[in-house]
């Protein structure tokens, strides 16, 4: 569903007004079919030969998925990657706002980064209330990450984007995201060594 | 797959001989039938009630996945998500060395990141051939993106991971896989907005 919302969000910058599940298909890489199968799933969104509704059908997504109102995510960590987050541009136009940042490096604490104050991460449990924090990105070095989401999970945080490359441990009302590039290319060299044999 | 080599890699490194099904299934935070299941497709690994050797199907496992070897990226786009993929410290030990990177930008070709002098895109197809570069990774800025793409494909090749937010079209002999936290993000929040309704 997310990539339907980014595809949609894209055809209406566009000002396309309707879109068949064939241009749908294309831009998505999936057949016609899987298309109409998928929207179909969530109620009558196109009608036969007509294509689908661009703003409606956004709308309608919008608010399954729970986008029509802003989320405030805390970032613990804040090393290169951290930062490239923090001064990422295309989080905030889509819904996600990082409205605190952390780190343990007295060097780094206080200091300004994308519009965010870094702070020490004992705060981290007060921010979290205060602010009302619904998502923790953790961008910690590996070592420390298992010990930043049980302390992000004890904060009452019950979504988790991880960058670390473990496979960590989350309660079964804590949604874990992961985020590893070694995980996406060994995924792809399965491929390329066919490609090599063949 | 490449999850179980994640899991097995950090089992090895903590000197373990044997896992069981329920072991790696804790770890993956899957049933171990699921677990049963999955590494039956491959072979006969286990011996019931003895658990998996954990070296043999880390080999079997590094075989299948094309995982014997190095494999050569080149990375396209060297802004601050860039440059921390380059200096990210677990590319080169699990097998992926970031042999090339490119921009356009004359303040930065010539520059050394992360052992790696940037070089002018436009010598992307050269170095592709000269130095036998497998994969490309691109990091360059959104309306690039696509362009980025195209010219991979061009060089010739057939694997690519982007963290442009779009979903870019290869042809079909070409891997993509695409990094977007904003989709990661979306989703979590489905879930979130369930649980603030309850």
């Amino acid at each position: 569903m997310p990539s339907y919302f980014r595809v949609l969000s894209l055809l209406e910058e566009e000002n396309a007004e309707v879109v068949s599940s064939q241009e749908l298909g294309k831009r998505l890489q999936m057949t016609p079919a899987q298309i109409r199968k998928d929207l179909s799933y969530f109620g009558k969104f196109g009608k036969q030969g007509k294509g689908y509704n661009v703003s409606k059908l956004l709308g309608e997504l919008r608010q399954i998925l729970g986008l029509d109102r802003e989320w405030s995510v805390a970032l613990i960590g804040v090393g290169r990657l951290g930062r490239a987050l923090l001064d990422y541009g295309e989080l905030t136009p889509r819904g996600f706002k990082i409205a605190a940042a952390f780190d343990i490096d007295p060097q780094q604490i206080g200091k300004k980064v994308g519009g965010v104050v870094i702070q020490d991460v004992a705060e981290l449990a007060n921010t979290v209330k205060n602010r009302g924090i619904d998502i923790g990105i953790v961008t910690a070095p590996p070592s420390q990450a298992q010990q930043v989401i049980d302390c992000l999970v004890e904060c009452g945080i019950k979504a988790i984007l991880s960058y670390a490359p473990l496979t960590a441990r989350v309660p079964k009302d804590v949604r874990l995201r992961e985020i590893d590039p070694v995980l996406a290319l060994q995924a792809m060299t399965y491929h390329l060594k066919c490609l090599g044999s063949s």
